[in-house]
This record gives structure tokens, C-alpha cells and sequence, in this order.
């Protein structure tokens, strides 16, 4: 089978903006496509990831809209929808499209308006994707990134220190995106002394809500190598749900999706977790970080936290990780994370990262959705 | 390439229901499984097709939800939305699946939960997926339907009644099967006498309001054979949008999506329209099913009324048309309206169809997202 490759990405100022989800879609879209080079008429499948524009917005169908304003139709459209994770979920979309045949050039593009809305607004709008049994009990996302918090630095005893880190690590890498919402540093005082969100994390150990869009443009690397000679391939990717109540898990410093399609990725790939040159991780809490580290097999379990004490995960390190400053510090806006994701990968592996640039062939994304409860994997290479 | 299969079926009886949308995707989602004797751990990728359940319910996540219902973690899931065709998207995304080589079982589940809300709410709903400059103005579908309808019958010189014989057709369809919203026969003089809703259309030229689920099991064909001799493959799908804003169209009564997306199945399947046994096409409003004959090929433009009145498109006509009844009698769950038409062709191609059943080797189903904003057109035939 041909390889699928990309060959252009793009994203918008993350933070808080004025527009509203169909003006942050085509920012990115018109911008990935100008990237690339391609026109909008050699589009022919285009997907939009989003969770929920019709509950922040009252605006759905905007796939179809986005066709439209990007003079992209008669193309085919849809919406890609797998909670916090839909930007990775529509990566596997776009690559589903190129590699069953059906498409010569996808464009993917994620986005998000949220912060419109209050933040009890937009908690009860992602808190609806857990299961009622824990959501109507008050049991949301940010409650579990704390119970799992203070259950993994009690049972592997990691300072609570190691978690600031990741917030400080991140915050340092978002200074050199200049499309991160927070381009600041902050220090493990602040994140210590920040207020308490869900004991014993603070709000420095969250991810802010957000606005914006990013954007992949995809195809068969046959098509690729008639637009450039700098592009990536995705040589893994793969999805994996775990148990949707939460509360269920064996163990809860596993996350079930993450090991799933963590191996899977790797299996397609023919890479394993010592061949990835840089990371990008799903850090909408600092505890995620590494879970994901772990689950991956950067670090074996109750040792991630080791791991960011010595700097192994900084820029310089041997793994760098969210180089892009991470949801922490770039921000969330649902739908786009993901792609975001992949943008910043991309960019390291096509060498236009800038001053975050770091040397890498290889590389991986994941994208959690909800608490682990669907996870998707990303490994890309750079063409050779 | 290896053919791609559906080996199982099922949908939930339509109507108002009583139970909420997780319930309904589980209880169509068990009984495909069971149709085709596959184990949910066999599952390896899990779509659910639905517009709205954050609108309508306040639910989201619900792909995940289900797969912890059905015991199929890890599997892979995503929520498929293309407004009113998710469920045809469903389709295209489950095919894509397998014809890409990721998933050797896909099982597609698509339904909405609506009825609870008023009609207003509904519609309101709905509305939004259509472009704020129309619906803002009050513009909503069942108002393109109506100004569709009266420049048909006068610039064709069409009668009023050739419209309402298809609500009385697709009635006296829906009789034979169980599932269906509505087991009556309704005659021309109930259609032109009941209330008017946008002139010239009346309340029996629309589709109702529905509670409903309906789900197909796709895999490679080489899978397919493991379990079973009778079933289907999916020879040809293709998907395109027109103008998202409906009244930038140069022709009313064409729906480039629908023309454009039968082309494209039709070349890749190498069937034409001659060769369609039998179709189901989306009759939201019973002006479209004249304007999906036509784009697809039944009939010339301005014809599709001529070939009703001949009754054609009858159960024992020369193509049977909705033999399920239709979105008009068996009735409108968004998103699994698409999935309900492929059950559909599905049945009357392995003779599954009851009393229903006629003689076909090759099936067509249309699913109209919108106004025709994006369409999904899917040719099955029966492996032999």
C-alpha cells in the first residue's frame, strides 16, 4: 500500500479570540492550503474535527459551511467527533480517506470557540461526555486528573514537585510558539502556590480553555512528491477505547487507550518507543504527562516522574516533549488539539519548527479523549 | 483490493420511543452483532452516526459509551456527523475502515433520540446546520422544501397529486415492515387535504419526527466468507456537497451533491442507473424523492413524476423505491436514517426483506444531508 503522507500545516493564534468556530476554520484551511501550495479545488475529501459547536455556538453543519467558504465543493465533508481527542480521531480519518483510495488530497481541519462561554458553561459541555453515573455525581474530568494525582504520587513516591515541572517545562516551550495562548514562564513556586483546583492539583497543573483551529493537509506520498520535497509520513497510527466508567479501571495510573494504541502505532510503524526523536502529549493535566510517558514506553510505570526531575523531556533532552508548549501552555480548544498536534510534529520533522526547532526523523502524538477513554496514536517520519 | 462486505443488520423499531439514545444504539448494536454471529470482541473499529445527542440530550461521547456497553473496548470508536446523511457518512467512514486495511470488523451504529423534545425544539435543532443567512431569516428546510416544490410543478407542468402519490406510495410500503414509524396506508385525498406546512407542501409530504437506531457489520470479504455465504459488498460510494447556502444555486431542482456523489458510485461500483434493482432514497420531503430520480439517473430532469404516476417506482414496478417505506412512514432519526436505508438494500439483497421483498441483485441507497448540502450515495450487490 502507498504510503500517506503530509504535506502542509497551519494553525491560528490559540487563545481568546473574536470570531466564532467558521472564521477559526477557514483561518487554518485557507493557510495549510496556501502552505502546501494546493488550491482548494484539488481538495476532494475535507474533514472538519470539532466536539461540539452546536452546544457552544448553536451552529452545526459547519464541515459543510467550511466547504463552502473555502470553495472546497463539491468535495465530500464530514465531522469528525471523538470528544477531547477529535483532532486526532480526524488524522485517522484523513489517513483512512488516502489509504483505502478514496482520496488524492484530504484537508483535516480542527477548531473550537469556547470561550465565549463561562467556565461552568464549557465544563458542563465536556463533562457530558463522561458517563452520567460519575458526571451527575460531580465527577468531572478535572476531579479525576486529581484523584489519579495523589494516587500516583503517594504510591510511587513522586515529589509533587515533578508535576509542577511539567507545567514549567511546557510554559518554557511556549514562549518560542508564537501561536500559544500563554507565551510566559512560570516557575514551580507559582504552580505550587496557585489556587486549588482539584487537591492536589493546582490551577497551574490545567490546561486553559481556549479558541482556535489547526489544519493537515494529506494525500498519497505519489501526490506529495509533486508538491514538495519536504514533507512527513504517517508510518503508524492507531485508536483504542478503555473503559468508559472510570471508576471501573484495574489500575488507575493505566490508561488502557494509550497502551493499546500506543503498541499498535508502534507495530505499524516499525518503530518502537527508542526511535521517537520528539513527543507530543495529550498534557490537559499535568498528571497526564506521565501516564502518557508511561503508557507509551518512554519510562517504565511509577518512573516518568524521574524522568522529568533529571530533564530528560525538556528541549534539549533526550525526548524532547510538547515542544509546542502542550495543551498547557498552547492551550485546548477541543477540536484543534489534536491536529495541533500534528502540526507541531510535522514542523520538527520538516525542519520549520523555528526556535523550537529540535533534530528529528521520527516522531509521535497522542490525543486522549475524555479521561483515556478513546486515545489515538500518531507516528510520523520524515520523508527520505 | 480486497471487496468490502456487510455481513449483519438490524434497526430498532422507529417511532417514540421511550428510552434515551444509548439505549437505543445498544439495543440495534446487539442485535447486528447477533445477526451476523459476531462476537463484540471481534469489533475492532466502532462508529456511531449521529447529529445531535449534546442538542437533544445533553449527552456526548455516546461512540464511547456504547462500546463499554457492548463489552467491545479497545476497540477503536468515533461519532460520524454530516448532519442529516451521518448515517450514509457512517457508511462511507465504516467502508474507508476496512478498505483501508485498518479494521478486519466495523460494526456502525447510527441512531438519534428526538421525539422527547417539542417540535420547535427539534426544528430549531436542526435548522442549525443550515447557514445562519437562511435560518436566521426563517428560512429553514421544510421552507426550501416548499419553494423547491412549487417551481418544480409549475415549470414542469407537473400535477400537485404525482407529489402526494408518493407519500402514498411509501405509506403502503411501510405497511410490510414492522419496524416502521407508521404501519398505515394513507390515500391522495388524506395528503392534499391535510395542513398546509410550506405551500404547496402538506403535512403528509414530510417525513415525521423519530426515535430510532439501525447498525450494519462491515469487514473484508475474505472475513465475510468465515461467517457466512449470504451477504453483501458495497461495489461503489462517493460523497460530494453543493452550495452550502442553498439559494446560490443555479438550478433549484438539481442537487449537485446528489449528481455529482451517484457519478462517482456509480463509476466505481460499474453499474448504472439501469442496472439498480432496487433504491432507497432520502424522501425527507416527498419533492426529493423527484429530485434524487433525476440526479441519479432514473429519470430525466423534469420526468421523475411521469414514472410515479406510471408507478414505476411501486413495490412491483420496474424500480421499486423505498420498499422500507422511506424516511416518510417508516419515519426520520437523523442519524440513523442512512444506516436504516442500507439495511434496507442489504436485506432485499441477501432475502431478508419478508414481505417486502422483491427480486434484486444490486441496490442503491442516497442519504441527503441538509438541503442536499452534502450527500452520501452507496451501490450494493449480493455476492454470489
Amino acid at each position: 500500500m502507498e504510503r500517506v503522507a503530509i504535506i502542509g500545516a497551519s494553525m491560528t493564534q490559540f487563545g481568546q479570540r473574536d470570531d466564532w468556530i467558521l472564521d477559526l476554520l477557514a483561518e487554518a484551511g485557507i493557510e495549510c492550503l496556501e502552505d502546501a501550495g494546493v488550491s482548494a479545488a484539488d481538495v476532494d475529501h475535507l474533514y472538519v474535527s470539532n466536539m461540539a459547536s452546536g452546544e457552544f455556538e448553536g451552529q452545526t453543519g459547519v464541515v459543510n459551511a467550511l466547504a463552502h467558504d473555502l470553495d472546497a465543493v463539491p468535495a465530500y465533508t464530514q465531522r469528525v467527533d471523538q470528544t477531547s481527542s477529535s483532532g486526532g480521531a480526524g488524522i485517522y480519518a484523513a489517513w483512512q480517506s488516502v489509504a483505502s483510495g478514496a482520496s488524492d488530497m484530504t484537508l483535516l481541519v480542527g477548531g473550537e470557540k469556547m470561550t465565549h462561554r463561562t467556565t461552568g458553561e464549557s465544563t458542563d459541555v465536556i463533562a457530558s461526555l463522561t458517563h452520567p453515573v460519575e458526571y451527575k455525581q460531580g465527577v468531572t474530568l478535572p476531579s479525576f486528573a486529581g484523584l489519579t494525582a495523589r494516587h500516583y504520587l503517594e504510591r510511587f513516591d513522586a515529589p509533587r514537585e515533578s508535576l509542577a515541572k511539567v507545567a514549567v517545562k511546557n510554559h518554557a516551550n511556549g514562549v518560542d510558539n508564537p501561536h500559544a495562548q500563554f507565551q510566559k514562564e512560570v516557575d514551580v513556586e507559582t504552580v505550587l502556590e496557585s489556587p486549588i483546583v482539584a487537591d492536589p492539583l493546582r490551577l497551574y497543573d490545567f490546561c486553559p480553555i481556549t479558541d482556535g483551529s489547526a489544519a493537515l493537509l494529506i494525500c498519497p506520498e505519489s501526490v506529495a512528491s509533486e508538491y514538495t520535497d519536504e514533507y512527513a509520513v504517517i508510518s503508524g497510527i492507531a485508536g483504542a477505547t478503555d473503559t468508559h466508567v472510570v471508576h471501573e479501571r484495574m489500575d488507575p495510573t493505566v490508561m488502557g487507550g494509550v497502551v493499546e494504541s500506543g503498541e499498535n502505532a508502534y507495530e505499524m510503524s516499525g518503530y518502537g518507543p527508542d526511535e521517537i526523536d520528539v513527543a507530543e502529549l495529550h498534557d490537559m493535566f499535568t498528571i497526564l504527562e506521565f501516564l502518557q510517558m508511561e503508557g507509551l514506553g518512554f519510562a517504565a510505570q511509577g518512573e516518568a516522574w524521574t524522568l522529568v526531575e533529571e530533564g530528560y523531556t525538556e528541549k534539549d533532552g533526550e525526548l524532547p516533549i510538547n515542544t509546542s508548549g502542550g495543551l498547557k501552555s498552547k492551550g485546548h480548544p477541543l477540536g484543534a488539539s489534536g491536529v495541533a498536534q500534528g502540526v507541531e510534529v510535522y514542523e520538527q520533522l520538516v525542519g520549520e519548527a523555528g526556535s523550537r526547532q529540535v533534530d528529528a526523523d521520527v516522531g509521535l502524538s497522542c490525543n486522549v479523549g475524555g479521561f483515556g477513554n478513546c486515545v489515538i496514536t500518531t507516528i510520523m517520519e520524515a520523508a527520505r
